[in-house]
């Protein structure tokens, strides 16, 4: 799809691309243990909800890979311990526990399975949640042409490319296959404090692909909604509430409201694995905080005043309200949610 | 006041503290000619509008003190050209225009005065800026008592302490004052970025005078009043409409708007010299753009792509509406502001 990837499966080796030293250095990392895709989804080496489940996939698929297990409960067993250190890596993209139980649903009924035959199966599974993934992003990108006018000023928030997908991306697919359709696309960038994934991940995305775009700081978008037309703001999400309240990036309920207050319709964009009906509102999505060094440095330098208290919660939610569309691999669904949802995922 | 200063004249010299170096260093710099007091303005050696003011003033003391004018005509003739560079510093601010324009008033006046009198008259007007700028400074922290509760949760953008005053600062002013009063105030400190006045500087203030406070990035303020009962958002000014419309720094607009959707009262607190009736409306306001590596760059290093295209305005015009009351020295005013303002200033 594109030159670079986010993850990649290569026969018992997980490589990432880390993310962290972008867009200073294209560095992919090689990993042939689960808990060092544990520590590389914590450590955020790679990120986006859709990309941490398929990390948590072939996560798994090392341990079917690479156990010495004598039988088939015996390789049950150390995949159900290191799906216990998967799920503490990070707490607030559904993707991640989605990807987790699809391979331990798996394993439960794998009884009288054949070792080999479960190792496979296993390894079948996490493939399949890539390439699912990436075909996801294609519909995602095909479902949101019709929000996207000719001409198109946008606003986007965090980074949702190929970076936080296995494909093309979710919001950025369908920005991209926008462009590509010859539509004249041009996107405001939020930076995205604290890990500036706007500035650092984004812009660097929209360069290769010879997207027009202008990096703002998060809080300017207020001014540039007053200065320019803009026709759509595009977000990506982390879990959606059967209510339709959307967990996301820090900072996209500003955008959100701010979008409201100048009538720019607000897009929440990402693939069916991110909704999560068992969850009815927004207020029950739990959500990380990180580590306050996050927000007091950058690269090694202080930033803030030593001793300094800090609150850096990595996501926020946006309640329904705020939300023009949700647009998924099966389609866009409008207010209210509660029912557009159900019927998205129970048919 | 506080053991530091933002700005302190010294028989010849004007000495400012470097607050480019915060929190890191504290390094005062002295200036003997007004072309370096015009680049220290434009560099953000110093910054906050009152304090901009000063600076201005003490610029053209520079002149008068060292001109080797040989009678008034020619030390007006000096003043006027020093007084076109400083205009050129930065064009956001109220405060500099009118620091200028009293010094200018002076001079147009001394047709007739003796050289050493009028060097001593322009000397004594710029001190008479700085002391005058103290006193709105406390008349304001006073007027402002009555908009916090003995409790209180408050978020504050930018820096409008002593740092951005001659005296105990504007907003940050307020949140001393209530503090020394003995309420009980937390302060949401926002980073404000790109140049992270909050991080860098107000949050070494609050540290200085012992006032708690938690440092969060500028797009966390929603997420913040949605999971703390915030009782206001304060806000310094850069310059006031006839309609009540406020220019400040960048993010204030989003702010407002994000306190405005939670029922939070926003309050734009700054001296009646911030207050420009001979601009209309908001619109009418000129809105610095500032350099690029603002936002791609951080200390030295560079944190976007090469060649990425930014837009980095310094401020945002926050309507009238949004708004709960201005705060000022004389009084607070209230909606319809066009006719509290004209009675503010001329009634």
């Amino acid at each position: 799809m594109s030159e670079y990837f986010s993850i990649r499966w290569m026969e018992g080796t997980v490589r990432m691309l880390d993310q962290r030293y972008l867009p200073d250095e294209v560095v992919y990392r090689d990993y042939t243990r689960c808990e060092e895709v544990t520590a590389a989804i914590r450590d955020m080496v790679i990120r986006g909800a859709p990309a941490i489940g398929v990390a948590a996939g072939y996560g798994l698929a090392l341990v079917a890979w690479h156990s010495k297990a004598k039988d088939s409960i015996q390789l049950i067993h150390e995949i159900t311990i290191a799906a216990q250190g998967l799920r503490k890596s990070r707490p607030t993209a559904a993707n991640l526990f989605g990807a987790i139980q699809r391979i331990l649903h798996l394993v439960e009924r794998a009884g009288g399975t054949r070792l080999e035959v479960l190792r496979r199966q296993i390894m079948d599974e996490a493939a399949k949640i890539e390439v699912e993934d990436a075909q996801m992003n294609l519909k995602i990108a095909q479902n949101g042409q019709a929000f996207i006018p000719e001409i198109a000023n946008l606003i986007h928030h965090c980074n949702t490319g190929a970076l936080a997908t296995a494909g093309i991306g979710t919001a950025l697919g369908v920005i991209r296959l926008a462009h590509e359709n010859g539509k004249k696309i041009h996107v405001f960038v939020d930076e995205t404090r604290p890990r500036l994934q706007g500035a650092k991940l984004t812009a660097w995305e929209l360069q290769q692909l010879g997207i027009p775009h202008t990096l703002i700081v998060d809080a300017a978008s207020g001014y540039i909604m007053k200065h320019h037309k803009i026709d759509a703001c595009l977000v990506g999400c982390d879990r959606i509430a059967a209510n339709g309240d959307v967990a996301n990036k820090i900072g996209t309920y500003n955008l959100a409201i701010v979008a409201k207050a100048h009538g720019v319709p607000f897009f929440s964009v990402g693939p069916t694995t991110t909704i999560d009906l068992s969850i009815s509102r927004g207020e029950e999505i739990p959500i990380e905080e990180r580590p306050e060094n996050e927000i007091t440095e950058l690269g090694n330098k202080r930033i803030a005043p030593k001793g300094v208290k800090v609150a850096n919660p990595a996501f926020d939610v946006t309640p329904a309200k705020y939300i023009t569309a949700i647009i998924t691999d099966r389609g866009a669904v409008y207010p209210p949610y509660k029912k557009s949802l159900a019927k998205l995922m129970n048919g």
